[in-house]
């Protein structure tokens, strides 16, 4: 499995990914799965990926073309003129990956190449974006109804993430909210493991203004981890109390 | 989809399932998925269902003997001398029912007809019990270790119970955490909905000691449902400031 979080906020884009990959739970790995690539002061763009990795990695390195001399290489990332046409190129190579792997291994094949992504970034001019591309190929926008997209084991994490995000919420604030939906995550589903990517693209920056690894050595990542079990408790007493006598009077 | 909790306390069970059914989004209905029998002062028998509904009410059914008249039924659990033997024959209707109507349709039956259940109570002279049912007739029994189980759309509702489960609690918390957990997931998951149905079992009541439907008219499942949000805001505030500054530092 897989846990991947990107989120528009006023101020930019802020993206999570997880760093374990596994085939049965006796073989699992440590693999990176947020690729970025950048023009500084014109472009950045940003993929995350879930599900099968022969299949992204795949598709990561067809848009490197890595099939060819380094020489004569044209990552679409860098031509592409829009977000737009990149998320329509990477959702055409994702569909044609799956396509191909399944063809070859017929019956045997179905479903197990499958993999979905999502697409950040900002180009000079333009607005930053965010998208997820199904295996199907085709893909959705982030907007402000829904202004984060999750691949991978969404169910865990989702809760607090409806609950306390807000656009107009800080970088700080953003990271320290991924941190509680990824922490809630890693508890439940073994397929979800540290460590952590982030990266955070200010709105015009067209860098990471911000990239690191949250490893289990993190300090930052500890005390919240360990200071939110504290703090659901504290929640929980605030809520007022159960009577079975109103209970019965209300039900 | 189908969201029930039951939990093993120091002081009894406590057990809670949503209503909802449907055959895609466009066809919702209420269906009670919580069945109880007791034998006041002698032993109480609840079951809780998630999965395929023609599937639960015909194990029901049959363990009521409902082809019978009336007059002929032997409901194996008020004869049944242990919770254990009630498990292992709920267990076997399970199995037989899924694998007749699966043989029935062939290869279009695959997976459709499947359910699982989760079987409370307690018989005087025993401890109060609580079992998971498989579709596959088999079944494990809560512990010192899991002591409660969930069954339908168990991810969203998990970490607060993982994190505020706490065996010594009173049935007051219980009921409030239960509330909690179904909260986050009503709010997920459009397939699973309110009205809730609650049954409190204390220890040597041999009945049930406290059971309601709760609505979205009751005051306290409203005043549960929006404080939390607050309270999540709160704990999440509590938690200390991401820096970005200290986070190259650890990184």
């Amino acid at each position: 499995m897989t846990y991947c979080v990107g989120m528009v906020l006023d101020k930019g884009l802020v993206l999570m990914s997880d760093t374990r990959t596994n085939s049965g739970v006796d073989n699992i790995s440590v693999f990176r799965k947020m690729m970025s690539w950048s023009v500084p002061g014109e472009r950045i763009v940003t993929v995350m990926t879930a599900g099968n990795l022969a299949t992204t990695q795949a598709v990561i390195s067809q848009l490197e073309e890595r099939t060819k001399a380094p020489g004569d290489r044209r990552n679409s990332v860098f031509e592409a003129p829009t977000m737009f046409q990149i998320a329509t190129e990477i959702g055409r190579l994702l569909h044609e990956t799956i396509a191909e792997r399944q063809a070859v291994n017929g019956a045997a094949g179905k479903g197990r190449f499958t993999a979905s992504m999502i697409v950040a970034g900002q180009m000079k001019g333009m607005e930053p974006r965010l998208f997820l591309i199904y295996p199907e190929g085709n893909f959705i926008e982030a907007s402000w109804d829904t202004p984060f997209f999750q691949i991978g084991e969404t169910k865990y994490g989702r809760p607090i993430l409806i609950r306390a995000y807000d656009r107009s919420m800080s970088f700080e604030d953003a990271v320290k909210l991924l941190l509680v939906s990824f922490d809630s995550t890693l508890k439940a589903n073994l397929s979800v493991g540290l460590p952590l990517d982030l990266m955070v693209i200010e709105r015009d920056a067209f860098v990471a203004t911000h990239e690191r690894r949250i490893t289990h050595e993190d300090t930052y990542y500890q005390a919240v981890s360990l200071g939110w079990g504290e703090a659901l408790k504290n929640a929980f007493t605030e809520l007022p109390d159960y009577s079975f006598y109103a209970g019965d009077k209300n039900g």
